[in-house]
Parts: structure tokens; sequence; C-alpha cells
């Protein structure tokens, strides 16, 4: 056995927990979760994967667990699917002092712990990413929820997991498309708060996520992870509620969150984040902010992201204008003063994004 | 216009609120909601009321109202309703900065702060109580949710309004049936906490609860909501999450809810919590607690429940065994020591629940 590479982050909400970054976290799962009665909740593909072996793991630690499984993908994140998910652990009869076990990406953090954060009016819950996009963006933050047909997370509860295990060796079986995810809220988080970790990023995870190189060194995954993990905790520690600087983590999401649903979710999250990145660049560059646009765009295009549908900017106004950032009837906007100086805008115009998006248009089709 | 008795009761969670108990309150609404937008949740029945005239006095202030209803009646705090619900806030592109105002009984403002809670992960709202019931019990606590096929109350969330406005003058159009589910809780209330207050709802409220007197008078039902959310409130800030002292709360409610859930919701709340406070009696005098039995029996006989449902104890247990008060798989009971000194015990057993029920039956039937 090698002695790898582990770290702790601790988040300082109220109640606090703690993010550990280790490879092989899964095999040591039971000493984390105090919970006697326990629900495993993950996707019919990550439960084949890892499922039956953390089963085996949380038996062997004396746990009960009830395993709950959803058809894999974010068109499961909604609310019939939380009806069915939070209907077998009552059926089970799990009562308060029972835990959710979040095992999968985002779309099982973000429901398991909705889930978590609703039955019985709120019980434990553990989160167990196993891709990098849930380990670096949605395993902080509280954030939890699912979608409604009229757009992302419309609905949803803030609610703490008790503890996040990122077994970062359940990265080696995650599809380059899905680490790109990852990579790409890397690279957002360093932009926002931690810019050499832009560039980390740019040259460490971009070659992988494109397929065009071997996956990074567990230590280099630890790193990525464990720093992403350190400016977002930061972030969220100072506005649990978002109610101020937290909003800065929405960089790129105004745009990406409407483009999103605007495809009916065939642009992955990331994908539509990093054209949202651009566009950012695009506002700030017509508001005299320092011009980022050529040197984001770049690491944007070397992380070949799926194509730029082919919307016009008035399929995306009516899903822009019910962003949960709207305020007073006007997106709000996180736009880059500079590298790691982030800042809130909440008066762009319309005829704004109209430029904007053709020059992305021009420069990403 | 006569200067009627009005009271303000402050409840200390976090944030705090006022509960304000006045008649005409509802003509005044404005004045308390900040939110320019609203989402008047009701029923139709209270829809046709007080809604049209409430409508008329939120945009007489200068606000945007969108009216969302639905069919009266606990059958509607469902997932598919709520889901329905927070689908037209959605719709109608209210943003965070929008408020619900729940306006009826306790199915509606259990459901509308459901609704509020989780919309864009919890909103404004505001509860303006129609019911006696909705009045002393459910606005205050912060309890929102709905209920399960599997059982009452199994999903929701902790969620405190921004006001609660109790206009007694909508206790007018109560049906007698309803007052006395609100006269059986204002009883409880006063023997956790009050027991004056059990003895002024026994003979204040108890005739016309049971269509053998005239509705109080409005300084009464003042009065009586007051002390109500008074004892409540001082409880609730004690213990906002539930973990303590509130448990009192749920005097006769153990039993009460299985018997609400096993007859399907046929058998009213404040009926069913009547005959479980008997059972709870039954049960303290089982273990040498004193003997309430004949006492508490003869309020819950002069209240005329509608009949003990023809169960056996066997229909009730599963509905037992998966309460949320459940606690290593024994139910929790609240028993009284004494008027006014409520105790928590779990560590009933079936026998003694066999023994109490048979005793139920037999003093009720």
């Amino acid at each position: 056995m090698t002695l790898a590479a582990a770290r702790t982050l601790r988040v300082a909400v109220s109640p606090a927990y703690d993010v550990d970054v280790s490879p092989g976290l899964l095999d040591d799962a039971g000493r984390f979760i105090s919970e006697k009665n326990v629900a495993l909740i993950a996707d019919s593909t990550v439960r084949h994967l890892y499922g039956h072996e953390l089963t085996d793991v949380l038996v062997g630690a004396g746990k009960t667990v009830k395993v709950v499984t959803f058809t894999p993908g974010e068109g499961s994140k909604n609310l019939p699917t939380y009806g069915r998910v939070i209907g077998d652990l009552a059926s089970a009869g799990l009562g308060r002092d029972a835990a959710v076990v979040a095992l999968g990406g985002g779309v099982t953090g973000d429901l398991a712990g909705f889930v978590a954060a609703t039955y019985l009016r709120g019980i434990a819950y553990y989160q167990l990413p196993t891709s990098l996009l849930a380990m670096v963006d949605s395993s902080v933050g509280g954030k939890t929820g699912v979608d409604l047909p009229e757009g992302k997370n419309l609905v949803g509860a803030f609610w703490q997991p008790r503890a996040v295990l990122a077994d970062v060796k359940t990265l080696e079986s995650l599809p380059a498309r899905e680490l790109r995810q990852g990579a790409a809220e890397v690279f957002k988080t360093g932009l926002i708060g931690d810019p050499a970790l832009a560039d980390f990023a740019a040259s460490q995870i971009v070659p992988a996520a494109t397929g065009r190189g071997p996956l990074p060194s567990e230590d280099v995954l630890v790193d990525a992870v464990a720093r992403s993990v350190a400016v977002k905790a930061a972030i969220v520690a100072a506005d649990e509620r978002e109610l101020g600087v937290r909003a800065h983590l929405n960089l790129g999401h105004t745009l990406g969150h409407a483009m999103e649903a605007a495809s009916r979710f065939a642009l992955p999250h990331g994908d539509a984040v990093l054209y949202g990145i651009v566009f950012a660049a695009l506002l700030g560059r017509r508001r005299g902010y320092a011009d980022l646009v050529q040197s984001l765009a770049q690491v944007v295009k070397g992380l070949s992201p799926d194509p730029l549908p082919a919307f016009e900017l008035d399929d995306l106004l009516p899903y822009l204008a019910r962003d949960k950032k709207v305020v007073g009837g006007r997106p709000r906007f996180v736009l880059l003063a500079d590298m790691g100086e982030p800042v809130v805008v909440d008066d762009v115009t319309e005829a704004e994004m109209r430029g904007a998006w053709s020059e992305l248009e021009e420069m990403m089709r």
C-alpha cells in the first residue's frame, strides 16, 4: 500500500463539516458515518461501479443499508424521481436517526441532498462524490435541489452534509467528457479566487479532460480538488445563504444555466459554464474591465467543449429572465474586473447581451 | 368602527417574527407585506370567501399578485399538488424577491410554506390563517410540508414566516366541525403549558364548537388565540428544531397521527389528537402519573369528536412504527405527569399500548 496524498478541508458553515480528499476513501467510509441506518442513493451506473462494494463496507461496519437507485442523468433530477426516492425511504420505515449517503455525481448529490433536507423535515447526509465536478462544486455549499420544466435548480433547499468523502480513485472510471466538466469548474474557481489554480487546471487537467493525455496522478487530482474546495469553502463560509460574495461562484452560470435549460440539458453543465465565462469576459470588455477575452477563450477552446448550440439570444432570454439570480427583472451577471477579481452587475442591458452573444458566436462557431 | 381587542405576540426564533391577532386584519394586509411580487396561495373555497377581496387589498397596496389555487382538503397536501403549485410560481417567473402569501387553514399553510421553503431554495412567506386550528397550531413553529401515502407530514422543511396575520373575523365562516379542531388544539396547548387556558377552552369555546352555542365574542377568540400562541411561541423559541422540549407539543399526536393516516385522513386532526390525549392519560395512569383520565375524557366527550374509528391496535402499529417521533424503533409519547407537566417517554411497550387501547375503546365507543 502506497501512502498517497490526503487533504482535509474544513467548511466553516453552521454546523461545520470536513471535506476529506484522498484515494481509497470509499473503502473506509464506515468510519466517517455515525448513523446506524443508512439510505444509499446512487444512479444505476454508479451503483454497479461502486455501490455494491460500498454496501459491503457499510454492512461490515455494522450498518443497515437500504439501497435506492434511479436512472442516470440530469433527466432524473426532477420532482417525480424525488417523490419516488423519498417514498422509498418512507416505505423502508427510516426514522430521524437515519442518514442519506449520496454516492455519485452532481445530480445524485443534489437529488439525494434534497431528499435528506426534506425527509422528516431533514435528516443527516453524507456526500461521496464520484465525479470531479461533484467533488469541487456541489460537495461544498449546501445547495440541494431538483429541476423544473421551467429551469434548472428552481426547487431546493440549503442543507449541509455531515461530511464529504472525495475518493479520487473513482475518477479513473470517469469519461473524458465528464472530467472536462470538472476541469471547467476548477478553472472557474481559480478565476475568481486563485489565479494560479486556473493555470494549474489549464496545464495539468486539460490534456486528460480532452482525451489527449492520461489521467493526472492522484497527487495532482488531490491537489486540484483540495485547492478548489479551499477557495469555495472560504466563500461559502463567508456567505452561507448566498446573500453576498457567494454570488461570485456564479461566474459563467447566468448564461450557462440558460443554455443548459434551452438545450433541454443536452449541453452539459461545465461546457455551458465555459461558454458563460467567455460571455462574461465579453461583457466585461465592453464595460472597460481588463480584457481577458482571448486568454480565457483559448483555455475554453483547449477544453474542446461540446459545440456552441445554434441558439439565437432570443431563445435564451426567457430563461435568463427567470433565472434565480434575477433582481428586479434583470439577470445578474458575475464579471471579472481582472483575474481573481469578480464583480457582480445587475444592470446588463439587452443590447449588451446581444452584442456579446454575437461576438461569442463568431469566436466559438 | 369599534375598537376591538388586538394582540401581538413575538416568536423569538431566528429570524424572529410577529403573530398579530385582531379582527379585520385582512383589510390591512398590504401594510405587513414588504415584497412587491406576491403569490397568493389558497384553496378554491377560501379563495371564494376571502381571496378576491385580499387580492384587491394587495393590488391596492401596489403589489403584483399571482393567485394559485388548489382543491380543498388534506387530500391536496401531497407531492403532486406541491409540484403543480411550485411550477405555477416558476411559470409566473417569480424571483427570489417575491413572497408567498398562504391564505387558509392548516393544509394551505403547510403546503404553501413548503413551497416557500423550497422555491428557489427559499423565499419569504406570510401566513394568513383562516381557521382556529391554523391560527393556534400551524402558524407558530415553522413546520411546513406535505403527506406521503406512507403517512402524514413525512416530507417538509422548517421555514419561518415573516409574519402571521390572524384575522379572527374569518372564523365566522368556519364550520363547527372545523372550529372543534381548533378548540382541541387550544385545549391541548393549555394542558401542557397553561392549565387555566384548558379550562377556558372547555368553557368558552366548546359550546360553539359543538353547535350548542353561538360563536364566542371577538374578544374571547382573540384571547384564546393569543394565549395559545404565547404558550407555543415560548416552547418553539426554546427549541426551534424540535430537539427537546418542543416534543411536548406532540401531546396526543403519536396516536393521533397514526389514526389519521390509518383512516386515510377521514378522521380530522383535532379529533384524532383528542383521542390521543385520552390515550396518553391512560398510558400515564398505568405508569403511576396523576390520574387525569376522567377529567380529560369528559372534555373530549363534550367536544363530540367524530366517532372513534373501528380500528384494532394492530391496524395502527405500522403507522406508529414509522412516525417521525420513532426513536430506536419505539414510538415516542408525551404523557402528563400532571396538568401542565408534560413528560416524554420512549419506552412504551406494545403491551401497554394494547391495554390503553382497550380502555380507550371501552370509554369512547
